[in-house]
């Protein structure tokens, strides 16, 4: 099932629940129930999470690429709610970059509120998965140091289109980013250096994590800059496309 | 004034307001307004922000004690709201870890939804000021370089008692920490290399700040690790103490 946040047709927001993509039915997220057919006006980024964690260099290909040791440990960084955008949405390049990179990534939605989770109890604790793109601003990146501003601004976190609940296996899907429709990165999550329960457990072991947050798993090899102007579409094999322009 | 959250003898939890300290009275965040005597069974943190946006490196003396240049620009990074404490709350100490850190900080509490903020117009957007302890498990934040797991334990971020919103001047207050009562912290904010409305221009123009988000503007010198069973005080001249104990 495919679960995410829409405006609808008689202008109220809310969530809905779909199989086929094609027809709707309102959604609770409290108790899973459907219940009326519901009118799509403009999807909505699926989740208002508390907080983003993200993952840094977490594909043997892309610390490859970029000549680095394959790390012992997840390396955390935060994104604020704020940065977060929805299918469609534009990306807003900022004026003190000179170059802005999209990175596709797999993102985890948190079901619950939870804790300390261990790795093979992590899935009771996941709502399901979606797609992330972790546009940073990489000359800032690399002069700040810390990642932070650099991943932070408004428009930096495109998710969407929809949370799919029933991933049967998420170390096994195909990845992909297209610029202007070329691809630009393509591999699959079965190059995870840490995969998605591992993340559970160590970020857990962290911070407590709340229903809605996202976890951005890390993005592959190929990452590049966009332009003014461009679309970058990330597509996932079995959850879908989420598809952004640049401005 | 001075405005914050507690848990009330009735059980309920709410707003409060008080100019001595003493005596309470309910207190309306959307409007601003003042009724009934409250009385406090246990104050708790003063915000539930949606972020913390912290700040590295912004006291002179700090800066001199690492060795490290003045920044040319903010060095940003986030805490997860997961991670706030209030006022007597138990800081814990990760098993992970083997050095846990205080770090005195002077708190800006947003009072408006902001973006690309002008200096000069930032006090409007300014609720108050409070006290933060930017507890940081050192030997992590050497290992990860970047901050994030280092500064984002849940109980890592004190913060409190309350926001004073009649602040004349932030850059000339007293901040200090005490370790066991024995002070290890001891600076002014006229040292702060980027002030308070420097910061909320700053980083307004890159992300979109909401009600309750809190800037923690950067610590001074004299850092310096905690034990279990430590008693750390955050005090700011004129905002009042935050005691927490490390457990």
């Amino acid at each position: 099932m495919k679960v995410g946040r829409a405006l609808f047709a008689d202008n109220s927001i809310g969530w809905y629940a779909t199989d086929d993509g094609i027809s709707f039915l309102s959604w609770a997220p409290d108790t899973g129930s459907v219940s009326e057919v519901v009118e799509i006006a403009r999807m909505l980024a699926p989740v208002q999470p508390s907080k983003i964690v993200a993952v840094g260099l977490n594909y043997r290909d892309h610390a490859r690429e970029l000549s680095q040791e394959l790390p012992r440990e997840p390396l955390l960084f935060l994104k604020p709610s704020s940065s977060i955008i929805g299918p469609d949405d534009t990306i807003i390049y900022p004026s003190c970059s000179s170059r802005v990179d999209y990175e596709a990534e797999l993102a985890v939605v948190i079901s619950r509120t939870c804790s300390h989770v261990r790795k093979d109890q992590a899935r009771e604790y996941i709502l399901g998965y979606t797609c992330f793109n972790d546009v940073t601003a990489r000359d800032l990146q690399i002069a700040d140091g810390q990642w932070t501003r650099a991943k932070s601004f408004d428009t930096f976190s495109p998710i969407g289109p929809w949370i799919v609940t029933d991933v049967h296996n998420p170390h096994a899907l195909t990845i992909s980013s297209r610029l202007n429709g070329e691809i630009r990165q393509l591999s699959s999550t079965e190059d995870l250096i840490f995969g998605v329960f591992d993340l559970v457990e160590f970020i857990s072991s962290v911070m407590t994590l709340y229903p809605g947050d996202v976890i951005a798993t890390g993005t592959p090899s190929g990452i590049g800059p966009m332009n003014r102007g461009d679309e970058i579409t990330i597509e996932i094999e079995g959850i879908g496309a989420l598809r952004n322009t640049v401005k």
